[in-house]
């Protein structure tokens, strides 16, 4: 006999089980009926492409964290890290087909190479909401309307704590540190990992001493949106676009009802080099210290590299493993062995044609629902009349039972034992018979919760 | 400026814009959700896995169109080049904690640097369901009912091709060809592409002149299920456990009404060396021509190469891209622009708030609803007593018509001047606006639609 391969993933790689796998894919169900509901579109990208467009000049951190590699006809060739850089080349090369504002939305894949400590993980999904072709404060703010939405459809209240780029940087001017802009945003970004004293020690050999008191004066401003406002449009030198834009945006939260969800916090000004505007991170009231579970903001020129035209917008990034991590640790509801609503219960050979034609009745009604497929005994056909043929049958039962309660199949349909005989529905959570039950009265009894359970999150209740 | 990089992918490889995506998604969903219905789960599995756990032993043809590299640790491993080597490796590790019989569904990308020839790309969407550790006719059934169903979902009639993988093993052995089995089923298997008389040569080399015309006699075979199946059974040397296999698969076939679906068909073979018992492949009744959309079959042992226990099973494969191609061919509707039902006017910049807020009444509703956001022009601000407050508001409002209807949103709303007024509704395909409305009116205008359109295909009606 052939030697045996031990079966095994990659490091930073994972399989997922049904439960795992179904608590995921209702997590992106619910996020992407939020999305759309916005009139964000979905599109696609290859996983795979040429690495000179995902890197573009650049390389460090990345380069150094990318699957790249030559393919078959030598071409050098990288998986996708993130869904930004192939938004921004799909852009450059469909802008006119698509026509500007355009909303996408974008769930997939990504793949890092990176250090696997932390529960990070080398395969990891994001989920990308942009708005592109759009300067307006109307653009901004629906981007954390949905974000804020698409948090709550999930039953999770969040804060979003935003702040405006330019803002901090005509802070920046006004005390003449302007040229370090870049090195200083980076450094407050760590303010939470690394905490204040170090945050402290790393700007003042960036500005001085003076300039780290400064900015930590500015970025420690703390208070209702009203006040914080206040004393960033004073500290930056008075009323201009950038604090209009956080009044304006202001207005938007008022109009919607929706402040209670927002805070100003000028410590928020993401690394990434490309914000110019607003940006913002997302934190869950629940277990703010879990961190932000999303994070986004405005840049002026998405798809530079690619294309002369500047192209503007706003968007965000849930990262869903982070997420779902989030919420097995709040001890969220979510995972489940199945779907099936009715299994019926397994028969002998003969009959499981008409068994499966009548979980057809139910199929067709939108009540998910397996047929049994017996293994552990033989002949051991259950049928409805309360009883069972003998005492194997019996047992072949209560196995069928026991199957149906490890994949969480609340109920479980014995079929009559003759043509045109009643059907007895075995309630597991129960432990109890229902006997003596025609095909309508079934569907009523298990329908209720099958359409509640196969409804998409956002049809109608 | 810096100098602009190409944007383009790589050969093989394909963009998904959103009225294409969006007709993908819908597909999958439908898929997904006829699935579901008969207890099937999803898993996921990494892109990336070992190369040795992907290859096993082999190499050949799979070698030579996989994307296989070095990563930055030195290991050797490759993309998917489909979703059964993955999930044989899956059962391997996991069947204890899944438990036996398993019914398992995953729908995943997965990569093959093939010819680029005939739209075939070298990425693709499978979407596999198998049933492993049952070795039941139910089982079997259970697979072909399923297919057969879910193309119905799809608003397809399909033929089923179906034969025995054993019983033509058992007609090989009665005619002295046991041993050649294996080539002359991969011959078999090219007959609708290569021709009959190619195919009489072909098997002539492998076992002589009268061999190839007892074997084409086979396979020739045609009539009702019934007829083909007395003949199959004769000639393989009479009833076989293989024969009365295909016998009880009819009678399910009549006990579940389906029987128009089905047709025994000696001459199905399947490529592939791992099926020992039923085989199978889909046509699209209304176009045959575009081959098979759907194939699978029994094996016996499916995780041989990583576990020593044999896990036996049989599943079915649906090619999403094909499948795709076939349904535009056909014409089938399926590609729209956007979800959205509604779309809000774009009003001017202190507006915005309060049109989100409108539009937050239908989201919540389950009603897909955007607020446009006007590019064009400055200040166009349309509001709903029929007229606009100017000449620009009203070519800022009919530029926002156009904008609708090229994404396809069949309603635009337009808020009252002030608090309290009545709301417009543009009918955009009527080109006709309907007045004095209350939201309550609106929401059953476009409503009934919205749900219809929001709906999972397996909802109830």
């Amino acid at each position: 006999m052939a030697s045996i391969i031990e079966p095994r993933v990659l490091k930073g790689f994972r399989d997922f089980l049904p439960p795992q796998e179904i608590a995921r894919r209702s997590l992106i169900e619910k996020i992407e009926g939020s999305f759309r509901s916005y009139g964000f579109v979905p599109i696609d990208t290859p996983a795979l492409e040429y690495a000179e467009i995902l890197l573009g000049k650049g390389g460090g951190d990345t380069e150094k964290q990318i699957y790249r590699f030559k393919d078959k006809g030598d071409r050098d060739v990288a998986l996708r890290f993130d869904l930004t850089v192939p938004f921004a080349r799909f852009i450059a090369q469909y802008k006119q087909e698509l026509g500007l504002p355009f909303r996408r939305y974008h769930i997939a894949k990504v793949w890092r190479g990176e250090n696997t400590q932390r529960g990070r993980y080398r395969e990891f999904t994001q989920c990308d909401v942009d708005i592109v072709g759009s300067e307006s404060a109307a653009a901004d703010f629906e981007i954390l309307l949905v974000m804020r939405n698409t948090f709550k459809a999930l039953g999770l209240e969040v804060s979003i704590h935003l702040n405006h780029r330019g803002l901090f940087n005509k802070f920046l001017t006004r005390i003449g540190a302007a040229e370090k802009s870049v090195e200083i945003l980076r450094t407050v970004d760590k303010l939470a990992k690394i905490g204040e004293e170090e945050t402290r020690r790393l700007l003042a050999e960036i500005t001085g001493e003076d300039g780290a008191a400064r900015i930590l004066q500015f970025i420690n401003c703390r208070g209702t949106y009203g006040e914080v406002l206040k004393t960033m449009t004073e500290l930056s030198g008075g009323p201009s676009p950038e604090s209009g834009r956080l009044e304006i945006l202001r207005s938007y939260m008022a109009d919607t009802g929706t402040g209670d969800s927002f805070v100003l916090d000028p410590a928020i000004t993401r690394g990434l080099d490309y914000y110019t505007g607003i940006v913002y991170e997302t934190f869950l009231n629940d277990d703010p210290s879990i961190g932000s579970v999303c994070s986004g903001g405005r840049y002026d020129n998405l798809a530079g590299l690619y294309s002369k035209d500047p192209v503007s917008g706003v968007g965000a990034s849930i990262g869903l493993d982070r997420l779902a991590a989030a919420l097995e640790d709040l001890g969220k509801p979510g995972e489940r062995p199945s779907y099936t609503v009715l299994a019926v219960a397994a028969g002998g050979e003969e009959e499981a044609g008409r068994r499966q034609a009548l979980a057809e009745q139910f199929r067709a009604r939108g009540i998910p629902c397996e047929v049994l497929l017996e293994t552990g005994g033989r002949g051991g056909g259950a049928s409805a009349d309360g009883k069972t043929d003998s005492k194997a049958d019996g047992k072949a039962l209560v196995r069928q039972f026991i199957q149906a309660e490890k994949k969480g199949i609340p109920w479980v349909l014995m079929p009559p034992q003759a043509p045109g005989g009643t059907l007895t529905l075995r309630d597991i959570g129960a432990r109890q018979n229902r006997e003596g039950l025609s095909l309508q009265d079934v569907i009523e009894i298990v329908g209720g919760g099958a359409k509640g359970q196969m409804r998409r999150p956002y049809d109608l209740p």
